[in-house]
């Protein structure tokens, strides 16, 4: 990690983040670090409390977290009652971002009816089909394919070797991370004659404003209707997004999972990673699925829900199956010594 | 999802795919809709059972449906012993896709010695190695890089950005999407004096007449000998097939399903998404694995098989997880019940 | 698997790997294949005792394998140790890989202040960002894209279609498989007035030498610092690599594997496929975990560990399912069966 380009006052940074500051007010910061790599000049953050005991060492210049988290720390604090968004804020005014030069590589192949947006940035062997629209200020990397008719709102980035297809249509500022196949055939098959039918899919792809799609995340076309992510949802990579899918405004989707078609999930849910979530469900808001968890029914109660197993040592874990495999025999057997029991008193009599 | 480009009657319509009409013969049929959205000039389709209640309130001006399902119906009706496999006739009929264009783009890289059939499409920045063998009417979407040597069937289509190697056989009508990696190196590995050391792998890829192949999806070439997928294989996204894996005609395959090396998958197996398959197993004909399964042994009886546990309650589940840890200490305790139970008798002597 | 260039003697091939020969001196060795399919002119292997049973019938014109297993073997033997890495070794003999012609594909764009080494073969439709350091005799296949400032040491192999951002740094010898994507954004996400907000990731990517990475693998760029492959990790395809995360030298991980942010995970682990790993873990060195486990917790002893379910006939696992959710009845009646027997010497006093 480079430096910044520039050094800062510490009462420089509180300001331009609207943050309170406990400590030297000329300290000069440079760059971002972690608690336990960062000098003098580093600004680093405490969020989750499971890293507070880096406070005991850590040499960074200043330290950005709550007040209940600073108490007994003795070096410069930034004081923030969200302190990993702070963070996010710190590092964008510390290390922003160079924007790209606004212009068309000269390899990038663009049909001559796309039209294509003021300030837009298209980078080397990227290809855009005829009728795509790409707003103002786009960004789109090397290597990306945009099919023809689809539309791509302002101030979004492809990062590279995207795909597009289907007339799919982006909102505004979203960005999307490469090996991402948006607008593929969903999996429709009808079985005939004992052979399989490909079910045509000739529904799309809708994707909301500030949407942030994970590498390598697939993202189908709806079969008939559209397969919708609304606003501000989060995906991570590697993730399956299957037709008709729709996800709710500011859902966040961890790597791995698997959703399967025409599911309904909610606003502010939080599927967390390698989960698959069957098809044809409702999710309500609010849900949290933890990890490697499979969900087969509907939830229309907001909290969290799972069915992953922590993986113990070979030998209790080998037991344990075996246990299993014996459940039938043991509710007989409970029975038996409950019917035993409860006999008991009058086998005496 | 635009209209279809011609209007029919909907007793045209009825000949054209042989199904019996029930209902208005001149209703104007435009395109096709789901229950929920189609209006008078759309065809709409009934197939899962769940949704039938949504026949009481639809306005299609169709529905393609079992006699059994439309008895209370009091709509227009095509009937249809095969409502789902009807419907993918359907749509081809209304919403014929567009054929692609023959030529090659002035941007893709044809090897001199490549042999390209006639009525062959290919897209833009597309690369095509030395030796391969492009059958008539194949189109090859933008973006794809396709190995020396592959050989790819007549009528096969390969969305876009699609890599093939390994001199890779390819059938008659397969479909390919994006992202998909047919002949990757297999993971061979031999650990020798403390270090890994890379096993060649010289096999190929075969792949049968009409399989088709999801986004994302990775098919290892053989470690010595072929992978191979019949014909008629259908794979979902996101599918890893491992070196040497053979997978039997009409098997269909789920999202994120993973298959590790050298198992042999039969004939019209059905394997639901995100289960992950062993290596060196056996799966005969005509086996369902549902979803989130973990398979390890081999399979010798058709039927239904799984082990994907339904998320619960986050405060339900982690009692059970307790309960599990408790199963050890059950065993003993209801061995020590009965062993009480069974010396009563002699006990009250 | 078309035959090789050259014949061999067979005691040509004992010499040249160092094996000890029992059997024909002169017998002519063309090619290799498996027991099962190999002829008088081919090499074959056993290393697995499942595949042992093949030596009665195999028509191999020699077999490597340990001494231990040739006991009864009355056709041509090359004996070794180690026989999966010295079948490696032979395939490279008797198949060498046919180099690379140097030079850069006239379609491939190339920064002009990129450094490319000498012998170094790049593919058609390859784009090469400013900065980038291309060490000798590495070879980039076609359709990659290699972004700005990334390095690549000598020796190394990008197969085609891989995409490399954020600087990332990879050592010598390193084989990138297709559809890789490395050096993508990590997951970072801080919730602010109730929308998510992207905390920038600065970090890179730092892999050893002799990594390889498999089709469609994904590995994100560290949030701050770098995550981090040492050397001689082998990682087979659509495995996910979070922010952060350090795996250490000789770790090999199977397909669909997910490792979730900043987990550490130690030297010669192995990792079976389409396990998943939660992020801020430590996971020891010489660790095994078995296929679809959930590692939850950080482990400090070598040894295997799991938590997969091998998958049983529906029925039977149906039923299983019921029991579990008995478990928590079960407690309470095993524990009341207890203590009515406890009571019971005094209940006939």
């Amino acid at each position: 990690m480079e430096p910044g380009a520039r050094t800062f006052r510490l009462e420089e940074l509180a300001a331009a983040l609207g943050l309170e500051l406990r400590g030297e007010a000329g300290r000069a910061i440079r760059n971002v670090a972690t608690l336990e790599k960062a000098g003098p000049d580093d600004a680093a953050f405490l969020a989750n409390p499971a890293y507070r005991p880096l406070l005991a060492s850590t040499e960074a210049g200043a330290v950005l977290m709550q007040a209940e988290q600073a108490r007994h720390f003795t070096g410069n604090v930034l004081i923030s009652a969200n302190p990993y968004a702070d963070w996010a804020r710190l590092i964008e005014y510390l290390r922003p971002q160079p924007s790209q030069t606004p212009g068309v590589h000269a390899s990038a192949i663009i049909a001559a009816d796309a039209e294509i947006g003021d300030g837009v940035s298209i980078g080397a062997l990227t290809a855009i089909g005829s009728g795509a629209r790409i707003g103002v200020n786009v960004v789109i990397g090397p290597g990306c394919v945009i099919g023809d008719g689809v539309e791509i709102g302002a101030d979004s980035r492809l990062v590279g070797q995207v795909y597009i297809d289907a007339a799919a249509r982006l909102g505004r500022r979203v960005v999307v991370h490469p090996g991402v196949v948006i607008g593929s055939d969903g999996f429709g098959l009808a079985m005939a004659q004992g052979r399989w039918r490909k079910v045509p899919q000739i529904g799309s792809v809708r994707i909301g404003d500030d949407c942030e799609i994970g590498a390598n995340t697939t993202i189908d076309r709806g079969a008939i209707e559209d397969t919708v992510l609304a606003e501000d949802v989060r995906i991570d990579n590697q993730v399956q997004i299957a037709h008709n899918v729709h996800i709710g405004a500011h859902t966040a989707i961890a790597g791995c999972v698997g959703i399967a078609g025409s599911t309904r999930i909610g606003r502010y849910c939080m599927i967390a990673g390698a989960s698959g979530i069957a098809g044809h469900l409702e999710i309500c808001d609010s849900v949290i699925i933890t990890a490697m968890s499979t969900v087969l029914d509907s939830i229309d109660q907001p909290g969290e829900y799972g069915s992953g197993i922590p993986a113990r040592p070979h030998g209790r874990w080998k037991r344990l199956l075996v246990r299993l495999g014996q459940l039938d025999d043991w509710a007989r057997r409970l029975r038996r010594v409950e019917q035993s029991n409860n006999k008991e008193p009058t086998r005496h009599d």
